[in-house]
């Protein structure tokens, strides 16, 4: 059986490209960029052209590049590290209810320091009013974060007027952009965003591979303590093949962002178009146009996330229903949940995420095998079953 | 020209069946664990099958074993897991001056959440006296942090001893054995410890591999917060080839510990006994015994340890001057002053860390080119002129 993979969100497919790049530095480059002899000089030497790779996807320097082991380390570092960093300015720190748990939960951990939070809500889009940020802000704000681009559905935030409204305020602003950077164009220097997290295996980069970019000049306080690797902010022997891929990863994604944005985008409108009009009790999650060009998300009545991803799996389809780091937590999710979804049909979550090796075909198929699914499935829900009797009454 | 690689402690090469083992993990297995198709199935059996080898080389329980990206993590994760976990207890940690840098320094950032230190000092060998610990034990302390072998002159720590003195008294034991786990035996029953970290790259592992080990029932706080891997200790996607290279590192360790062990320790004596007998004015840092079996450390007077890195290195030789994490800053290692060799010796600090592909021919060879270097720097040395000088006198 041929399995179709559209399951973006949880960490694309490792580019062969990529790959090829990473092999030497899994065998004879393996030094260790902190030794002073030539295999340390050429490991760190690689680490250093990942960084100018990984600045320039962004338009940031090299310098404010900080690798880190994944997207949860690089939030967590950025929530804790600024929060103690500028503690002296304040305590009040203020986010989004949508935001990852990653950076939810630094947040709640923050609160045992003395920190207080304003969480901002989202519209039925799940998108963040920047006027709502503004108005949330007091003399004692030191740091606001939204993310770029929400992983469950696909929404794009207005993270440049946010920036904006911030630094009008003389506040920081924090993004967590581990969906959006190397899918979309993410430019921290127009966007005037002062950090930002970024993660590899979401676009075709490894696993294990991440980065905070800050802003030059932000101090922050290290969230790995230790040695003086990453210029004394992140202590732990380099990655290097991991960084290496990063690097690659982003060279790829800056050269092919337009080709592939485009590619994914017809397919994903072709998707979000089509499946609601194959099945009924299907409504399309997220917003219709500010959406990540591979998201295509939705709500499915009457069915259960869970039963649907394995229904799929056994058609050779890889789906998710809500965000990777939950879904065996089998919660309702809270993006849902903010987006005024109710508990019922947040349970029904489904999130295909193409990734560029999808095709028309692809989404043929899955647009073939989906209704008997959920039809089959529908027998079996008594929530469905009492539904056709009220409508019959 | 060959090369040849002494810099274990830097970090060992990876071994061709670890790499072969990650392969299909970093190609058509690219699958989150935390996704419920079978593509996620097959990464979660690979990483649970990974955590029984390594919960298998320590003694301990697959449940007991938490991956991280470094050992810096997990002794981050370690001191301030704890420490916050704990404080309700008391305020106290007890820890050697010798420890790591990413122990060290995580206790000095938990200063600033009220915990205070006691540094027990060492001999000149770099041994702790578990007596020194007994009496540091206070009423008000949580947790004793001592290294089971250190990793600049390869000292082993007598954990076992220390682990029963702070169970009589009802503290925390907690070990970082980086540089020992998969080189010597190491178990965590026998010796009793509560919590212990451990690093692929030290065993034929792969670079960001590394686990914190947790006795059943310790409470820790998170350190990377948010989603719920690693039983919710440890946020982030999992770095799925990482965790199986580590795994097999692990597998293979315990099947050649015996082999490889006696092997370098033939290696690591005949280095110890000839260096000082061909060079003057050279002395073996560390233990004389209670050493690890790969490591050679030595202090070489009126030379600096960086040039000589770079002149051993035009030969073909790798190795190193204390830690790899702190070579770059150039620093009088910790570890040497605490041990009561003053600065100017200290910096002559030089480390030779044999690998399972060392041979009696590369010893030689060192002990060929070596005598040569030194003579040549120390023609250069200011303060030998002064020595030989002063000699004559």
């Amino acid at each position: 059986m041929k399995r179709i993979y559209l399951d973006h969100i949880a960490g694309t497919p490792l580019h062969p490209t990529v790959l090829n790049a990473m092999l030497p530095y899994l065998k004879e480059k393996f030094g260790n960029p902190q030794s002073l002899h030539s295999l340390g000089q050429e490991a760190l030497q690689a680490i250093e052209e990942s960084r100018e790779k990984v600045a320039h996807l962004i338009n940031a320097k090299p310098s404010e590049i900080i690798f880190t082991s994944s997207g949860s380390e690089a939030n967590n570092f950025a929530l804790k590290g600024l929060a103690l960093a500028h503690q002296g300015r304040g305590k009040h720190i203020i986010l989004s209810l949508i935001e990852h748990q990653s950076v939810l939960h630094s947040a709640k951990n923050l609160e045992k320091f003395g920190f207080h939070f304003t969480h901002i809500p989202v519209d039925k889009y799940g998108r963040v009013d920047p006027k709502d940020v503004d108005k949330a802000i007091t003399g004692e704000t030191i740091l606001v974060a939204i993310m770029f681009a929400n992983g469950e559905v696909g929404t794009i935030e207005p993270v440049g007027e946010i920036a904006g409204i911030c630094h009008e305020k003389d506040v920081l602003f924090f993004t967590d952009a581990v969906d959006a950077v190397g899918n979309i164009s993410v430019d921290v220097n127009t966007l005037d965003i002062d950090v930002l997290s970024l993660a590899g295996d979401q676009f075709y980069g490894p696993k294990g591979s991440a980065a905070l970019y800050l802003k030059k000049g932000i101090r922050i306080l290290p969230f790995i303590d230790g040695g003086i690797q990453e210029n004394g902010r992140r202590a732990g022997t380099e990655n290097v093949p991991a960084i290496v891929g990063l690097g690659t990863a982003a060279e790829l994604a800056l050269e092919k962002m337009e080709s592939r944005e485009k590619k994914l985008k017809t397919l994903r409108d072709k998707l979000i178009g089509k499946l609601p009009q194959e099945v009924e009790h299907v409504f399309v999650t997220g917003h219709p146009e500010e959406r990540l060009p591979h998201h295509c998300s939705f709500c499915v009545e009457f069915v259960e996330g869970e039963a649907m991803l394995l229904n799929l799996d056994m058609q050779g389809i890889s789906a998710s229903s809500g965000s990777a780091c939950t879904s065996r937590a089998l919660k309702a999710s809270h993006v849902l949940l903010a987006m005024g979804i109710d508990h019922a049909r947040a349970q029904g979550s489904l999130v295909f995420s193409l990734i560029e090796e999808t095709t028309s075909g692809d989404i043929d198929y899955l647009l073939e095998v989906f209704p008997p699914i959920i039809e089959r499935l529908r027998k079996m829900s008594p929530l469905y079953t009492q539904y056709l009797e009220e409508k019959k009454k």
